[in-house]
């Protein structure tokens, strides 16, 4: 394909393979170490062939000078970043009561992947990412998300008018913060709801705190470290998973 | 001092007073940055003269020379790696009923970081770690944990023979497994209780499995992609605490 910009490298076999599932990347093309044997990439090769996507078979050398990683096991694509979810697509989803999820304050490709993974095991129904400069590579990203970056509903955007719109259509916006009464097992997730979770360094931004319908906490022993964001998302979404049933 | 060997740099004002608090490493120096205020460093400053440890105010330059990470915030500590904990210290602990965390196949410093941050949060009365060989820096882990690596009773292990040791005390071991019928909402958690939780690419041993006296699963919904290691322990922790109420 010609004229494609930002072209990005996308490393190894799994994300690989769910980009190309889902269709949300343009891609330039697949290439495959000629070390690896033929039945473990059947699968890539076959999904390249359905997708149009022209596909090279190259010695090992020439794929490691292309990479940053050293886990691609042999698999490597050059295509666009995936293409994002407006939000009004996001809000139509037919998977209701909606489980979203909102994030601010993420500093690390490493952080948001697992969260991202995490979220797909427990069945969110759509990410909303707040960062002022996205500076993530969206490679590393699908990595550390296992694929599931591939596929998910997400959407980005700045400021904090998201929740408005959120709140409009009737889903409740929960903030989880430190040092609240209420906690996440008294928590109503049997309702379309969106858990608003902050980064490391500054937790909930006042101006997201002001448009929260309730907050709730995770309760830990006293005088305890505060959790990371990866650990408080995944305990809350397990947990209105639990109660959804 | 003369003569510590095997000094590591611990980095950034929690770790190192968290450290100087716990006692379990040997210092060298600890040095502070003469560009930091002395009113945010007021802490480290009473606790080094409390412990007799040598206390110097350098350039921030100097500083820069010899710490490998970025966020310092002016105060290092040259210091020994911490005193592990005897698995007969870890056991006779006067906190009952147990709840221990066994890890093997942890190969990320900042994966074990962040578990040992929400075994911190959790209560947890003991870590055990199963790794062939220990290659991770002393310094980064405590980073990583938020200053809970210092504090924790953490014991190290090579084998499985740890896990006969522990069950002998009564303690029921719970292997946190995929594809088993129980959930971890059906767990035992007012019991004296280990969980055992593996690693991502390979997860529990067959030689640890063996050992467990059930297995219990995080429910995520189908062909998901499997929870990573921290995540999965920060959900069974907080389950087990929140039954523990």
């Amino acid at each position: 394909m010609v004229g494609m910009t930002g072209l990005v490298s996308l490393e190894g076999k799994i994300s690989v393979e769910a980009a190309l599932r889902a269709r949300l990347r343009k891609f330039e093309v697949v290439l495959v170490s000629t070390a690896v044997h033929e039945e473990k990439v059947a699968d890539v090769v076959r999904l390249a062939e359905e997708c149009r996507v022209p596909l090279l078979k190259v010695p090992p050398a020439a794929l490691e000078k292309m990479t940053h990683g050293k886990t691609h096991g042999g698999v490597v694509a050059t295509c666009t970043d995936r293409s994002l979810t407006p939000l009004d697509d996001l809000l139509s989803s037919r998977k209701k009561p909606h489980l979203l999820l909102y994030l601010e304050g993420i500093e690390d490709v490493r952080t948001l992947g697992q969260i991202l993974r995490s979220a797909d095991a427990f069945g969110v129904t759509g990410v909303l990412v707040r960062k002022h400069k996205w500076d993530f590579d969206s490679g590393d990203l699908s990595r550390a998300s296992s694929g599931s970056y591939e596929h998910l509903p997400f959407h980005r955007f700045e400021g904090t008018d998201v929740i408005g719109r959120v709140r409009k259509e009737g889903i409740s916006v929960v903030g989880c913060i430190a040092g609240v009464r209420r906690t996440i097992y008294e928590g109503k997730w049997e309702r379309s709801t969106m858990i608003a979770i902050g980064g490391e360094k500054r937790g909930l931004s006042g101006a997201t705190r002001e448009q929260c319908d309730s907050f709730l906490k995770i309760p830990t022993r006293e005088g305890a470290p505060s959790l990371t964001s990866g650990h408080a998302a995944a305990i809350v979404l397990a947990e209105a998973r639990h109660v959804r049933g």
